[in-house]
């Protein structure tokens, strides 16, 4: 996870840019993180997933994939996947497997604004999701019967909510809040963003849910309250999720770190992408704590795929918290920095922020800004 | 339901202000339909039920309330319950209860824009969310175990999805649809909103959970499908639940009618309250084929209950929905214009809404109108 080990000079990335734009996307990334000075020493390697893949060969996350990740590489980066448009026999996202698979329990989703000439009216804000990424609805136990007595379908889904994820999601949560506050102290007063005390917002719907949401809720809440001194410093709030994306869209800029259930993190994160002007910018990292994915929050947009047009800002960050995850944090505060200069000259846009610009446009000017 | 019967001439009304602001808000929506005139004759009744009654009494529901409903009246209005800030033993949401026990299996939820001075920057929209009432994870079918080997708790929730709950929802979806068109043409084109065919939006997320979110959005389907000359001129689509809160922010003007599962309708419906001003105008009716509840979608806010300034439109709307859903739509629309005319004039506005006025101004503001 948050690597406290030394990082390593040399890495390995798994590519896999599955569907559509994602095989815009992620070479774009790699191209970035390739034009890092004094970085580690990168490898790649081109690994297939995807349900373009499954329709050719009738598997989506090939076996030869999970092997080289585990056994080659330090980390990967995922593109996007399609969603078929009607039910396919035996096709199950190959992302929500890889997540499993590789025991990748936290998906790391910061969404922050970027002041602008190109949009004048955003919201200022600068939160970071946890969305925790193993369980809840997502572990697709379903089934099927017919009544008996009507002859009508009935369907079922097991949500489970477990001590044990809630855990590990919860203190990567309170971890993460002293890792922000670090690094924003490194910048002058007048730069930051967020200057109150590092909080942490529990997302949850256990006035329904007691008995789940229930369990996630004082799990999370018991990071804090078991080890208060670690944390004294973190403040803690709770959001039903309802009520969370009402005020994420009336003041986002009340939120630090946001922890919530696989689902509603899924919805909270697409919701904040709003605001910062496109789900192109949002990026996020599958984090567990032997193995990174990092994986742009945006899906694979058959309408453009193949354009051209792709945004590869959410793929560029996501091969930052890649390397941050793995250690390397100086060059991901360089590849943020980079993005985030484009961004504010609002010069070099894609068309989902209004612009005009090609995806390799936006990547020549980010490594300028290198 | 959308009582195709005559409508009746005398009706007698449940109210259940419950906690908090309901006791205020309840009683503002109360004194409007008794000074409508040429409406039905108004019986009231004062009804018992919600978390403060749970702690004197021991029951959040009490079955005198559920006996005076279905003997006595035609439909209720309910405040708004308070969410317990921690588990408390025997505790059940009373509205959930409601809504199962009196079968109401349709949560009609209107979220229109209004354009005013007061909000400048209000993105047009006039959108209806009907969310399925009655299933999904709020069947609240949960339990917990502690796994043995490590002795650490794991939490199940049942999440159901039903061919007949989902049909009935998609059916309701598709009339409103109809009804909404019907309406429209009564206005001069330029009066109009929406220009374009009525249309449904489906929202799931069946690329994760196909066997329950697939039978719901291919149930709905088949509602066009299957009555394809009444609903020719309906337009579908379909949205997954993260891409829809998305989609909802960038574009809230794409959406006429929108149906969905109960969880999702829950989170979309407070998100798209966040874009007409205040969770505090939003209104919704909790529809079944014998009964109707009108209910603001806010909830008790205990940080403003007693003061005299909770925001009475939502509450207001909300039995104006009763009372279209009783089949009394002049009225209705005789409430819902007045309302209109006090935000449109934009002088009369409590403190949610940026002004200094009290829940008493409001409903004389809107009474003045009527
Ligand atoms: C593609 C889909 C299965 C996935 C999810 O729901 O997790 C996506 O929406 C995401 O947010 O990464
Ligand atoms: C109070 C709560 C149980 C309820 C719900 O989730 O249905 C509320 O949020 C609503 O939208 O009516």
């Amino acid at each position: 996870g948050l690597a406290t080990a030394a990082a390593p000079s040399s890495v390995k990335i798994g590519l896999i840019p599955a569907d559509g734009i994602g095989r815009e996307v992620i070479p774009a990334a790699r191209t970035v993180l390739e034009s890092l000075t004094d970085g580690p020493k990168f490898e790649f390697v081109n690994l297939d997933a995807g349900f373009e893949y499954f329709q050719k060969t009738g598997t989506a996350l090939p076996q030869e994939t999970l092997d080289i990740l585990k056994n080659e590489c330090n980390g990967a980066l995922f593109g996007a996947v399609s969603s078929p448009s009607h039910k396919v026999a035996g096709y199950s996202s190959p992302i929500v497997a890889l997540r499993k698979k590789l025991d990748l329990y936290a998906n790391v989703r910061p969404v922050a604004s970027v002041k602008s000439p190109a949009f004048p009216n955003q919201r200022e804000l600068d939160m970071l999701i946890i969305r925790e990424n193993t369980e809840c609805l997502y572990i697709k136990s379903e089934r099927v019967e017919v009544d008996p007595e009507t002859g009508l379908k009935v369907a079922w889904a097991d949500r489970k909510i477990t001590e044990y994820a809630s855990k590990r999601a919860g203190v990567m949560a309170f971890n993460m809040a002293l890792t922000r506050q670090k690094l924003r102290e490194q910048k002058p007063l007048e730069k930051r963003f967020w200057k109150q005390n590092p909080r942490v917002t529990i997302v949850h719907k256990s006035n329904v849910m007691s008995v789940t949401d229930g369990l996630w809720r004082e799990t999370v809440r018991a990071v804090k309250e078991q080890n208060s001194e670690k944390y004294s410093g973190v403040d803690m709030e709770e959001q039903l999720v309802d009520s969370m994306v009402y005020r994420m869209f009336r003041e986002p800029e009340a939120f630090d770190v946001v922890v919530a259930p696989n689902l509603y993190g899924d919805i909270i994160s697409d919701g904040a992408a709003a605001l910062v002007g496109s789900l192109g910018v949002v990026p996020s990292a599958n984090v567990g704590d032997n193995f990174v994915v990092g994986e742009p929050v945006h899906g694979s947009a058959p309408d453009i795929a193949g354009k051209g047009i792709a945004n590869p800002i959410a793929a560029i960050r996501s091969a930052g918290l890649l390397l941050e995850h793995l250690g390397h944090t100086q060059q991901a505060l360089k590849m943020y920095d980079a993005v985030d200069a484009v961004l504010a000259e609002g010069k070099i846009l894609t068309p989902d922020l209004g612009g005009k610009s090609t995806t390799t446009d936006v990547v020549n000017a980010v490594l300028k800004n290198l």
